[in-house]
């Protein structure tokens, strides 16, 4: 059976993520790494990394390679799913990841920073008609109309369980080669542009049409910072941290480009490791009082 | 002609000093890294470092090697001297070592946490007869008692330099091989235990007898914090930063373990790049101004 219980679950797998992961294995907390996408993937594309001592002139695979084969070798557990929401309850934070649940005693988020802009709009309608996740939010729109605008194959997946809810469901695909989909599910092929609607969604513009809807959900490889746990302070695009990465929220921390800039290699890798120290510490007392 | 004119000077050869160094460099800013005793020392007495990402299980001397090899790649100017102090000056800090100066816009200060405990009474008699540079201090003692008590054979230089000056020299090397000395020098071999007087300096307590004098001359391979810069903020073992790694003097910044626990290798590389990308930026808007 899959594990679902942790000491720390690890939001992100770049060089922040994979270094709190064997931090919290060398103080020997049981560890996952969530990561919906490829390990390290922005290091990767580099053509040459020179800033981090130890390591002249390196490529940005033959890095990331040395990077992930560390963390493969370390006893962590790597999930690949998108984490939807973060609930705190008590001593427990309980993790959703579409439909599965997870426990843990502490997160790390080291989720980085996104690299596109929202969609003009979205943020102003999150919880009144913008979603992230159908599983979370599907039964809101039972008998009603919704668009799903999707960077990946796993809309795909989202779209069908809708449509098995809702009265009629959009497919926006921002990807080629979408799969099989049920004739009930229409595919637009078009660019979003803008989310509209007066207190509610009302309309989601696109560059050729205009469609009516009552709710859009985004499906994307990470999900807005403010949408993955109440409550986080952050200045929108950054997560708030004290110089020992400790969030505001207590058994929360968080490291790498998340937190802010310089984004830079070394300043992820040093304080992925201070908030596995951190967290590791946190449990410690927590054990104790 | 020896360089001594510097973008910026980094005070200590350890991992966070290291990283500062090739991070000023790829910042383009000239840096010097002072270093008086072993790059890494510290990492190379470990048999084992299995907590810094991309480094599986290695020893501490293969990973010290790493660090410094490619340090020594870099456009850096290694200088093999003790500072004694660091003077600010407008736009400019004049950094005393021995009878030098050097010149800098930005320092960084990455020397680590001092392990042996400072002698007794020592840091209550700083200026008022204990000091830690005979080249600066010499002159007070004219025609006086002083002791010099020093870990390692430079200070067989200061007592000689001293035996010119003071009317009488005690020298007490904690260290065996001493080399030949002026007979004007007493050799005593004998522990120091502590630094006793009204108001200033009178005596010096050691294992087996007691020794009257006006002055101590301590010679270590690094001196205390308070010792180095006037006004810096510190708890006494470690210097007080933001998270940016600025200490509360414009231009000084401070990375690694002398900014306070955890004691941590990746944690020390981050900041030590954090400290000179900080240091660049600071630079560049001093240039603005």
């Amino acid at each position: 059976m899959e594990e679902k219980k942790f000491d720390v679950i690890i939001i992100g797998g770049g060089p922040a993520g994979l270094s709190a992961g064997i931090n919290c294995n060398s103080r020997n907390k049981k560890a996952a790494i969530f990561e919906n996408g490829q390990l390290c993937e922005k290091i990767r594309k580099a053509p040459h990394v020179n800033n981090l001592i130890g390591f002249p002139m390196v490529t940005g695979k033959e890095l990331s390679d040395r990077l992930i084969n560390h963390a493969r070798e370390a006893n962590l557990t790597f999930v690949s799913q998108t984490i939807n929401k973060i609930h705190p309850g008590g001593d427990t934070f309980y993790i959703q990841a579409g439909q599965e649940f997870y426990e843990t005693k502490a997160v790390i988020i080291t989720s980085g920073v996104a690299v596109k802009t929202d969609l003009k709009g979205e943020l102003d309608f999150i919880g009144k008609g913008v979603s992230y996740c159908a599983t979370c939010d599907g039964s809101f729109y039972k008998g009603k109309k919704v668009a799903v605008v999707s960077d990946y194959e796993k809309g795909e997946e989202e779209a069908k369980f809708l449509s098995e809810i809702a009265s009629e469901v959009c497919y926006i695909p921002l990807y080629s080669n979408v799969g099989d989909l049920p004739d009930r599910i229409k595919v637009i092929k078009d660019k979003p542009q803008e989310i509209i609607g007066t207190g509610k969604v009302e309309k989601l513009i696109l560059k050729e049409n205009d469609i009516e809807v009552d709710g859009i959900f985004l499906e994307r490889r990470s999900i807005p910072l403010v949408q993955l746990i109440e409550g986080l302070e952050n200045d929108g695009r950054h997560i708030k941290i004290d110089c020992d990465m400790a969030t505001n929220i207590p058994g929360v921390f968080a490291a790498g480009d998340c937190t802010g800039e310089p984004y830079q290699l070394p300043k992820a890798i040093g304080q992925g490791a201070t908030a596995a120290l951190s967290a590791a510490q946190w449990m410690d007392n927590q054990n104790k009082n």
